[in-house]
C-alpha cells in the first residue's frame, strides 16, 4: 500500500494519542509538516525536541485553514471546545479525526459546532493503551497492528472517509467501521463497565481502616484485575460521563447479575454457582485479544 | 536456617499444591520419603515419574501412622472425608497441615473429624498461583519469596506451630499468622470476591446474542480484568460456598458501592465520579505486590 501525502497536519494534544499519531505518520513518510496545539506549553516544547511536531502552533485561524488534516488528541470533554474554534477557519479540503474513546458524544459535539462542515469530519477511535500519557509516551509503533475505529457520519462523502482511513492505516492500523451507537455500546460493556468496576473495589478498600493489612495479602489476581484502577481519574471521570447512558444500562445489567450471584451464594446453590463460573470460565479460555 | 528433617511425609492430592510441596523439600534436603494419595491413578503415576512422590499410597491406616506430616492438598470440599479417614490412624507425633484456600470451614472440619487429634493440626494456606493443575504443574520454586498463612489453633502446642511452619519455611514461603476468621474476612475482599466479579461480567457477556462482536473489541483492559475468570469453575465454587459468609458481606458492601457510583452517573455528578476514581488510582498506583 502506497502511503497517503499529507503536507500539513495540525494536532490538538501533542501526548501519547496525537504525538504517536504523528511519529507513525513520519515513520510512514506520509507527511511533511506537523503543527502542534495543546494546554501544556512544556509538554509542546517536549514535542518540538522529540521530533514529534516541527511548530508550536501560536494561531488557530492561520493554521488550519491550509492543513490536510486536523487531529483531535485531546480529552473528549474538551472537544467541543477546539471545534467551535477551528470550525470558521477549516479549509475546504481540510479533513478532522479524532482519538476519543467514546464517539456519540463527540459526534453530537461535531453537529453543534462543525455546522456545516461536519461532512469533513470523520470520527475515530483508535484502540490502543491509555495508561501513560505525554509527549514523551508517545511512540512511532503505537498504533502497529491495533484496531482503530471509524464511525462515519452520513455527511462524510466516501473520498473523506477512505481519506482519514488511509491516514490511520499508515500508522500500521487495523480498520473496523461501527456507527457511534454501536461504538459506544461496545465500549461500554468491554472497557468503561470494568474500568468503572476496578475503581470501585479498590475505593472499597481504600475506605478501610484496615486496608494496609488486605493489601498486603493481595497478590496476582488483585494484581490484575485492578490494573487499570490505575487509571487517570480525570479521563475516565470524562468517558463514563460522555457515555453515560450506555454505561448506565451495563451497570444496571451488571448488578442485576450480582445479585442473582448474592442469592445463589445465600442459598448455598452449588449447581448454579458452578454453572455460572464454568460458563465464564470456558468463554475467557477459549479468548484471546486479536 | 537448618532443613528441618523428615523421614516421611504423606501427601493428599499431589497436584500444583501438595507436589510443589514435594518438590521444594525435596530440593532442601528436607524429607526422606513422600508418600501420595489422590483421585486419579493417572495423576499419581505421573507424580512418580517425575520424581515428585516415591510411592503411591495404597492404605491409609497403614501410611499415616508413622508419618511425621500429612498435607491435605485436595480442594477444601474433600478435606472433612480425608480428615475422617486419617483420625483414626494418626500417629502420636504425627502432624497435619493443609493447603486450602480458605480456614474457617477446614478448622471446622478439623474439629469435627480429628477429634482429640486436632491439637496436631497446623491449618495453613499458601498463597501461590492456582490456574494450573495436576502434577505436571508443581515445581520445586512454587514457594519461593511467597506467603504462607497459618491460622494456628488453641489447641496446637508451640511445637507443633513451630514444625509446620518450618516445614513450610524450608519451601521458601514467608510465613505470616492470622486467626482463621481474620484471614477469611481478608480473602474474602482481595481475593474471592474478585474472582466472583470477574466470574460475573464474563457470564453476563457470555450470555448475549452479540457476544462475538463485543470480545472482538475487548482489549487489554478487559484481558487483565478477566483473567481470573478463566480459573477453574468447581474450585471457586467451593472456595465461594466454604466462605460464604463472609463473601456474602463483601458482595452486598460492592453492591452498595456500585449502586452509589450508579447515582452519581445518572446525576452527571463529575466531582463525586472523579473524587472515587482518584481515590481509587493513588491506592492502586501506590500498590506493588509483595
Amino acid at each position: 500500500m502506497t502511503a497517503p501525502k499529507f503536507k500539513k497536519i495540525v494536532i490538538f494534544g501533542v501526548g501519547l494519542i496525537g504525538g504517536s499519531f504523528a511519529l507513525s505518520l513520519r515513520k510512514a513518510g506520509a507527511v511533511h509538516e506537523v503543527v502542534g496545539f495543546g494546554r501544556s506549553a512544556a509538554n509542546l516544547q517536549q514535542a518540538r525536541q522529540l521530533g514529534i511536531i516541527d511548530r508550536i502552533g501560536q494561531d488557530i485561524a492561520a493554521e488550519v485553514g491550509d492543513a490536510d488534516l486536523v487531529l483531535l488528541a485531546t480529552p473528549v470533554g474538551q472537544m467541543a471546545d477546539i471545534m467551535a474554534r477551528i470550525a470558521p477557519h477549516l479549509g475546504a479540503h481540510t479533513l478532522v479525526t479524532d482519538g476519543g474513546s467514546t464517539k456519540s458524544d463527540v459526534v453530537r459535539d461535531a453537529y453543534a459546532q462543525l455546522g456545516s462542515r461536519v461532512g469533513q469530519f470523520v470520527p475515530a477511535h483508535p484502540i490502543a493503551g491509555a495508561e501513560l500519557s505525554g509527549a514523551a509516551a508517545a511512540g512511532a509503533d503505537l498504533y502497529l497492528g491495533k484496531k482503530v475505529i471509524l464511525t462515519p457520519l452520513p455527511e462524510n462523502p466516501a473520498h473523506t472517509v477512505a481519506r482519514v482511513q488511509a491516514a490511520w492505516q499508515a500508522c500500521g492500523a487495523n480498520i473496523h467501521l461501527l456507527t457511534h451507537t454501536e461504538h459506544d455500546a461496545v465500549f461500554a460493556a468491554v472497557s468503561h463497565l470494568p474500568h468503572l468496576l476496578s475503581f470501585a473495589l479498590v475505593h472499597d478498600l481504600a475506605q478501610r481502616d484496615n486496608r494496609d493489612l488486605l493489601l498486603s495479602f493481595a497478590a496476582s489476581g488483585f494484581r490484575d484485575f485492578t490494573r487499570i484502577a490505575a487509571s487517570s481519574a480525570e479521563m475516565w471521570r470524562d468517558i463514563c460521563l460522555a457515555n453515560r447512558e450506555a454505561l448506565l444500562k451495563e451497570l444496571q445489567a451488571y448488578i442485576a447479575e450480582l445479585n442473582r450471584m448474592s442469592t445463589a451464594l445465600a442459598a448455598g446453590d452449588a449447581v448454579r454457582l458452578e454453572q455460572t463460573f464454568h460458563a465464564a470460565s470456558e468463554l475467557r479460555s477459549g479468548w484471546t485479544e486479536k
